[in-house]
This record gives C-alpha cells, structure tokens and sequence, in this order.
C-alpha cells in the first residue's frame, strides 16, 4: 500500500482542522459543489425510505431506464442495458479500470484520483500532457508515440481517458480534438473513458460539446452521476454508460460492483431515477447552478490576473487552475504552501494532478464560497448578482489581499 | 478479470428470472433479511435528507462515536477513532484485503464474497476446513501447517478470517475454539478479520459469544452491519473497528476509501449513528428478527432431516447448511439444480463457498419465506406462532413436498 488519502480530502481536512483552530483561511480546495439539496429530491428520497432491499447489482430498472433517457435527449441514443450505476462515479472509475485491466492514457493534468485508483488496481498511468490551451485531454498528437513507447516495453495498454470539462483546468476539450483523439483510439484499440460529470455544467450552455460516445459509441465508456450539476455528492450516486455490445465489459464491471459496494444505496437510486427524467424544476436549478459556478469562478480569475497570473478562462464546472509561476517564488508546493500559511488561502499544488512539480500551477474551486448556511447558499444561486453578497464579496476581498500581498512580498523581494 | 458476477447475486437473478416467467419456486437462495425497515429509522432518514456533503472518509463523527459505544457495550472498549465506516461491511472487507495485502486463510465453507474479493486483489485464498461440528473458522488445528506451507513456498501470508456466527453454517465458533485460534494466529503474527455481521441475531441470546477482538485486540479488525440485524442490506451501511494503534492500516483502509467509494450515502450515515446506539424499540426488532429466523431455521432444518440430511443445528442468522450426500444424486450442483429444475427449491451449492464440490451440501436462506408484502412480513416478525401464517405454512409445504419428491425420486431409482 502506497497510497495514501486522496491530495483533495486530506487537503480539506487540513484546511477543516486550521478553520476549527480559529485560522482564517478561505477554502479553495475542495471540489464539493456548495448548494443545498432541491426539495425535489429530498422528496423523492423521503417517499422511497421504505426501500431496504439490496436490488440488482446494475441498479434499478427505473434508475437505469431514466439514465438511458438522460443521454437519449443527449444525442446517444442509450438502453437501459446498457446502463451500470454506483454509489459516485468514482467507484464506477474505480471498477471500468479493475474490468479492463492493463495501462491507461491520463490527460497531465488530471483529477487527482485516476492516477491513485490506478495504482490501486497495479496499472500504471501513462500521463500526456494536454494541448496547449486546453484541458481534460491526452494530446492526440502525442498518444500514439507514448503508448506505442509502452507497448514497445511489453506494457499492455488498454484505455484513455478524458474529462468533459476539466478538473483541474475548467476547460472543455474542443470537437476537433476530439475527433482526433477518437481516431486515434481508433488506431490504437483503446477503450475511451469519458468522465463527463461536469457536462452539466457549463458556463455557457451554447459551446459546442463533443463526447467521444458520439464518434466511437463502440469504445466509449461515459461516466456521470449527481455530485456536481445536483450537488449531492454526498449521497453517492453514479452511472456509467456502457458500449454498445460489450456484454464481457458489463459482466466485469458488474462482478467488481458485486464484490465491492452491491448497489448505491436503495432510496438513492430512487430519488437519481427522478433526477435523470431532466424535470424541468431540477433543469432550472442545474442552469442557476452553472450560471453561479460560472460568475464565481470568473470574478476569481479576474483577481489571479489582476496579479500578473496565466489563467485559462473556466468553461464549466467550478474550479480554475492559475499558473503563479512569474512570481518565481517556487514550484507547485512552495506555492501553496505559501498561499495557506502566508495568506490564508487555501488551495491544491497543481502535481497532485500529476503536473509538473516545478510550475507553480494551483487548482482554485470556487463553491465553497457561496456561504455556510443552506440560506446563505440559496441566496447565491438565486442571486441576479451574487459578487455583491456581503459574505461573497468579503471572501473575494479576502482573496484579492491575499495575492496581493503575495505578489508584493515577491516585488518586495526583487528590491535590491 | 476472471471473477464473474458473486454466485449468491447470480443464482438470485436466475431465480427472480424464473419467477417473473411463472415458474413456482422456493427462494431460499439470497441472504436478504426480508423484514421492513423500521419506522424509527425511516425518521431519521426522512430528517437528514439534507444532507448532502461528502464529509469525512472514515464517516460522520456521531455515526463513528454511536458505533464506538456499540461495540463498548459488547465488552470492547473503543475509541471513535477506531472506526471507519463504508457502504456496506462488503466494501471495509475489500478495502481491509487492500491494505493489508498478502494472502489470506479463509475458514472452508465461508461466504462467496471473501474469496472473489480475494481474487479481485490478486490474493490468494489458503482455505482451510472448519472444525468438526463448528462453522465459520478455520480449525486453529490447521492453520499452521498450512501458513507455514504457503510461506515455504515464498507465498506472503498476513490475515486470516472468521465469520461470527457463520454463513453458511449458521454455527458459532465455540470460546477455547477462538482463543486456541487466537494463539496460533498471534505465533504466525496475523491479523484477524472477524466478520460478525450475524452477532446480534444469535437465536439464543445466551449462546456464549467471544470475538477474537477480546482476546487479541491488538491484531483484529471487527466488521460489522446493519444489513442482516435491522434488514438495512439496501441502504448499504458496514463499520469496521480496528485494532488499537493502528495507524498505518487505518492510513490504508482511508485511502482505498478514499478512492473508491468517498463514504456511506451521508443521510444513511445519520440513521446509522441512531441505530447504533441500541435504542430500546431496535433493540426489540432485533430480538423479534432473531426469534423470526431462529423459528424458520429450525423448521425448515426439521424438514430436510425428514428425509434423512444431516444437517448442522442453526444457531444464528437465518442459514443452514444441509448435507444431501446421503441420497447419492451428485455433488453440489448437480443437487442444487435438480432441486431447482425438478422441485422448484432454490438454494446455493456449497462449492460457491469453497466446499468440495463432491460433497451435496447447500446453503439454504430461510428470510425470504416471511412474505412478500411488508404488512406480511411484520405480521411474520409479530407473531408468537409464524409457522401457522398461512404464506409460510405454504412455503414449507412446497419445501416439504419437493424434499419428499426428491427422496422418492431416489428410492425409486435404487429399486432395481
């Protein structure tokens, strides 16, 4: 056992400890999504306490069949056979990687638990770095050398992934490249995971969103689930969409899914077979949600690049990924050591997503900024101007000193 | 990926298959508990279904301080900090076979899933046969030899298991069984999982009962449920108490944790914390549940010693283990399927839980037999005499009948 608690929860932890200590620091860290639950669906949930029994492995039948619906409107036309839920998308991750077995593509950077599952299965992560400009993705014009690399050292290779947007980087992988990484699993006979639990959650619904099921249904396996458009992360729900005819793929996920975890918990499942119809209630909240996300994680970019940082404009989802590197005050560690100790900001080091080590690369989420009280976070998402929420406006206050004393020490430093 | 869908979930679905197509068949074949959830419990999800953070990894600190209590009132002093809680004490035992790595002795028969979990971690199962007359433990006169062998071989080999009381046996491993077990795994420095998911439905709560935790606190890890006692397998809730000082291997377990499931569904873990604290009216529905399994037990076991199996006395949960060797018709699968195909019986073969194939043995699960309406299945839990209920007078007539088929069947085909 090598591996250790996932960088994001013990960084969250951290973080608890010093806020439990009286430290003032402001929690960039944690990719939790920061709303309260929809009443919805705490009714949902509510009506189907009475469901004790364990169920089928895959999920309910209505589960999956809503599922099914969901990337049906999506433009993937989708059986409900095809269909495995689980208790988050991660276990779903966690047991696609055990099922297929041998080595995986990872975009450099990427979510910090691809990499640790994998070693948790023994496989070994090939990470390709994204092209410029974008995130969420191995370069296409870089997978062929680095598997054909592997596969020349006797390495089995079986899988990439891609995320749709990002984590770390906020981004959302263009069509073209899509196409081209498609092709390129083509030529390779790779499985393609896509890890598309952002999708809901674009800044701006119009950009034009490719998934590789759309181009190679036959290899793509997608995963989602309910953590981040519905914020329910802590209820556990996920659901991967299968290939069309991989009947051994399905037997192996859901042998893993019968060893493991059995199911997602009964009257979870219930309340996400409501959720994935698309009810024009839950539809509204994602969109307010989105709309939130996005105002936030813009107005915190605007003050990374009011102190000379690189940060790529966020597409979706809640996080931004700012390169500090100009203030040369050291590699992704340094920095957020700094950041947490010096200024009470409290963010990840840009290598627990396997990136370079020696930038000074930091992953920002902005949801936990929307309040402490489930009052305080409904204000911010029905709010036409949540940047002039007293609570929000202190912490963007609090994070504009905060780099700018950052960068003043470093100018401060470079006086003679 | 060798491991295929767990046997009991596999023989479930055919069975529910077989159901649905019309077909007349005794489910004796899944280990649900078959009762309803309670009221109280419904409560307390329906007031934490706000709930919706991740929360820690090792679970919520009311759900670890209840579950701490609840073993300290069993005799074992615990600190909340010895908990870790998952969906299901399913998930803490792969995360459990995870961290501690190496092989581990497996007691021969033991449940299905200890062994594919095995597999699943590339572990190899040493099984080792039980003691005569007892279940659930490899005999400690055993161990060592086979320990010792494995090690020669270069094999390493850190844990062994035990299952209090069993499944399949339905028997409790006697006290100087368990010390004498104890000794030789602290002379092999093993660690002990003790798997006592069943303790509290012992049909005689008198029988006297020893965790290996009470003698070897320093090396068992105790893992425990709310599956089988309050008949929450759906909800998906386990806890595993960990052996003191044992930071590393509570490092291990988190980060598999971590990685794979984050934590039980958070307003599971509220419901959880409440029933773990033994409140009167669960500690009641515990005790009518063990009286309801302990009465099935016993009269399906009367029914199959009527045609002369030898069958092991249940003395918890709601298994048995009957021997048919005596009608000489096959080894286990071949009389699972005759008692599926000919008398529409649907029970386990004992080699799914690694038992000779040779041998005619077969789980038998009697918690499906209490109805198939919640109002009737309360109705079975309240009853002083649950065999006059017409349901399952019926459902042992059925029984009654097809063993006394399947024993004229054989008569008749040894008259020459």
């Amino acid at each position: 056992m090598t591996v250790t608690l996932s960088a994001t929860l013990a960084a969250n932890e951290d973080i608890e400890r010093r806020r439990r200590a009286g430290e003032h620091v402001l929690h960039l860290a944690f990719g939790e999504a920061g709303l309260p639950v929809h009443p919805a669906l705490r009714d949902k949930l509510v009506a189907a306490s009475d469901r004790n029994g364990y169920g089928p492995v895959a999920g309910a039948a209505e589960l999956r069949s809503a599922a099914a619906g969901y990337w049906t409107r999506r433009g993937l036309t989708t059986d409900p056979e095809q269909v495995v839920s689980g208790p988050g998308s991660k276990s779903l991750l966690y047991g696609l990687l055990l099922a297929i077995g041998g080595d995986i593509v990872l975009p450099r950077p990427s979510w910090v638990s691809y990499a640790a599952q994998a070693d948790l299965v023994g496989s070994h992560p090939i990470l390709v770095p994204t092209p410029h400009g974008e995130g969420g993705v191995p370069d296409p014009d870089l997978v062929t050398a680095a598997v054909q690399r592997a596969r020349a050292q006797g390495r089995t290779v079986r899988s990439l992934l891609v995320t749709l947007p990002d984590n770390p980087t906020g981004r959302l992988a263009t069509p073209p490249t899509i196409r081209r990484l498609v092709e390129v699993a083509r030529e390779l006979d790779l499985y393609i995971i896509s890890d598309e639990i952002y999708r809901d959650l674009l800044h701006d619904p119009a950009t034009p969103y490719t998934s590789p099921a759309d181009l190679a249904p036959e290899r793509t396996v997608v995963t989602t689930g309910l953590s981040k458009s519905l914020a329910l992360g802590g209820w556990r729900i996920g659901v991967a969409r299968l290939p069309d005819d991989a009947a051994d793929l399905r037997a192996g996920l859901l042998a893993v899914a019968s060893e493991i975890w059995s199911a997602p918990a009964a009257p979870v499942q219930e309340a996400a077979a409501y959720a994935f119809t698309d009810p024009p209630e839950l539809t509204e909240r994602i969109a307010l949600s989105g709309r939130l996300h996005g105002t936030l994680a813009h107005a915190v970019r605007d003050r990374f690049v009011a102190i000379g940082a690189d940060v790529p404009v966020p597409q979706g989802g809640f996080y931004l990924y700012p390169d500090l590197s100009h203030l040369r005050l050291g590699g992704a560690a340094e920095i957020t050591r700094i950041l947490l100790d010096e200024h009470g900001i409290g963010v990840l080091p840009g290598h627990a997503f396997g990136d370079d080590p020696a930038a000074a690369r930091v992953r920002v989420a902005v949801s936990l900024l929307y309040g402490t009280t489930a009052d305080d976070r409904t204000a911010a998402l029905n709010s036409a101007d949540p940047l002039q929420l007293p609570w929000i406006a202190a912490a963007l206050d609090h994070l504009s000193m905060g780099l700018k004393e950052l960068s003043l020490v470093r100018q401060a430093a470079l006086v003679p």
